[in-house]
């Protein structure tokens, strides 16, 4: 293995950055880490200067979305100690990704050193308190520059990273999909494929138009099961159950939702991990029996819905009770990942030199 | 509308290639076009020398896949006139293909003159004599650095350009899938998304282990119903009768399919457009009924199958006939992109300054 090198930045941007105000995504730290993908190997693991990369305009991934992606976070605690999530997960999932893509898997120790030593770099932009976060979003792209539509033989894995206020979405209401899909069986839905996401965009600006935040995907076949959202698993509270579809090639399998599944189970929270079908959750609606909607993700962690619709049929949830699964779970999560509450499963990762 | 800016090159790198031995997609020419939307508009028309272009890591391409291309071709006569083939329709899904990927249609002046300056410009680089061509890449990226996942505000539209020789894919056998599929019922499967491509590598790789270069894929739902390969549409020739799947938003409406229908038309050979199943086809190949099977593409124009896989069935095509469909297209299409027959649809477009 390649040694990692490290060219740090003489002076740090952070100073210009309102940290009051931070849109999602948009400010990025002073380092980024890459690595390279040629004659079969992963080679020069470097961390460097945050700045724009030079492609060759046939490079694969601008023609054939040969690219995955993984997002996790970073947080710290009242002794400015740098807590990771599961990042385990992440590792994993981004090499099934880059399998379905046909992309070389990344080597467990580039990848943990890397996103370790950028961490440990970047440790002023992490700000402590709840809901502070360093956004991680690691990536894989195909660089070879040839326009044939085969897999690559070169790739460029890369880690930015970008600071995190609280993640506020605003109200959000969804649609239920009655005619677009976001993913087929035997498809690439399950992966973290550059694809599955631009793909989503026209759909989901058409239920901007309606006054809908976002699309809850229903599957292609019958669009009568309910699947996942954008960037977040779904999960339904009728009465005091909590119901969420299984994960398959269609849907990603969402590293907070494996955790509130778990919570729930710590908790004695009766889950049922099942299809879930449209016409249940709207006789559920008329019935009174349906008490939460909510999404799961690694930006939001939990973020309620507040109402749906499905053709004619529009639905607003009921106000949230002092009971109410949302709060009980990000809060829950929340105090794992800020290390407030004891961490049973070992989701912790402490960050060290 | 912004004025072309051109700047040529001194010196071309025409005499260091090889015509002889053109490896697919590989090669390129002195120039390539980019013009670039801001602030809501395409602005800066330009020709430059082909090149590297810069883009921040967080562009909205590398992690979202928005980005749509098209493939066409250039060729030149015997009196070195050079001809596009039915460029408008490119012009019109790239722009079809946008849309679905909430990217801004590009104006169509932009287009034409972008491409036919560029053409020109580049006009050595298309031989004379049939099968030699140049292929022609326009595609277009979103390169706003931020990674929300929402529709980026800034992109570049390009066009690159490869000279080709007569394409010859070797010996193809297919394996009709069973598994794994290409796109979903309200997918982006019509768009030349580039996510559609990368989907494909690593399902094709394990047809390639067995001995398959392509799959045709089936429709994700059942299975049963053939739908079009990686990046051609499928023609079958059951007796005399050439059938084909119908265009739907999972397959793409290949500029040479259509123009195979018409110039079956205008040659009284019988056509079928309507589902094809998997079922069908074995039953015609097991009566001796099925003749041939061949994809129709821009960069292959016509590629005869020579046998198919479906699970243990295993179908070798009879060898073609003096009077086959496959050569008889491919002639019949090459003589008017070459300008060697009449064009009776005005499908030849010439490329003047
Ligand atoms: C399609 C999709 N579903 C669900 C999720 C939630 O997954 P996780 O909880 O691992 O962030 C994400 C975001 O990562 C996603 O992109
Ligand atoms: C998926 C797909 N199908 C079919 C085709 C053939 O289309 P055309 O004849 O317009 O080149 C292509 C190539 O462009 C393609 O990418």
């Amino acid at each position: 293995m390649t040694k990692l090198t490290i060219n740090s930045v003489k002076n740090s941007k952070i100073d210009h950055v309102n940290f009051n105000e931070l849109p999602f995504g948009k400010v990025f730290t002073d380092h980024m880490f890459s690595c390279d993908y040629v004659n079969g190997e992963w080679v020069n693991p470097t961390i460097s200067e945050y700045g724009p990369i030079s492609l060759d305009p046939s490079a694969r991934v601008f023609h054939y979305g040969q690219a995955v992606f993984e997002g996790m976070k970073a947080y710290k605690d009242e002794n400015d100690d740098i807590f990771l999530f599961r990042p385990e997960d992440n590792f994993d999932r981004i090499n099934k990704s880059a399998h379905r893509l046909a992309i070389p898997e990344f080597p467990k120790e580039f990848f943990f050193e890397g996103l370790e030593q950028l961490l440990l770099l970047e440790k002023e932009w992490i700000k402590t308190g709840k809901g502070n976060s360093l956004y991680i979003r690691p990536f894989v792209i195909a660089t070879q520059p040839a326009i044939s539509a085969s897999p690559a033989e070169e790739y460029k894995f890369m880690i930015i990273c970008s600071p995190a206020k609280s993640y506020y979405a605003g109200e959000v209401r969804v649609i239920f999909a009655e005619e677009y899909s976001r993913s087929a069986n035997g498809g690439v839905g399950y992966a973290k494929a550059a694809g599955n996401y631009g793909a989503q965009f026209y759909p989901t600006s058409l239920a901007h138009k309606e006054g809908y935040q976002q699309i809850i995907w229903t599957d292609a076949n019958t669009h009568e099961y309910l699947e996942e959202a954008g960037t977040m698993n779904i999960f339904f509270r009728v009465n005091d159950t909590l119901i969420t579809a299984p994960t398959s090639d269609r849907i990603l399998d969402g590293i907070t939702r494996k955790s509130v599944l778990q919570l729930a189970k710590d908790n004695n929270i009766a889950t049922e991990v099942r299809p879930v079908s449209v016409a249940e959750i709207k006789e559920a609606a008329n019935n009174g029996s349906l008490k939460e909607i909510f999404g799961s993700g690694t930006a939001a962690v939990i973020n309620p819905i507040l109402g749906f619709k499905h053709g004619d049929f529009k639905f607003e949830l009921p106000a949230l009770t002092d009971n109410n699964y949302s709060s009980f779970f990000k809060k829950a999560l929340n105090d794992i990942q800020y290390n407030l509450a004891e961490d049973k499963h070992q989701w912790r990762h402490k960050v060290t030199k």
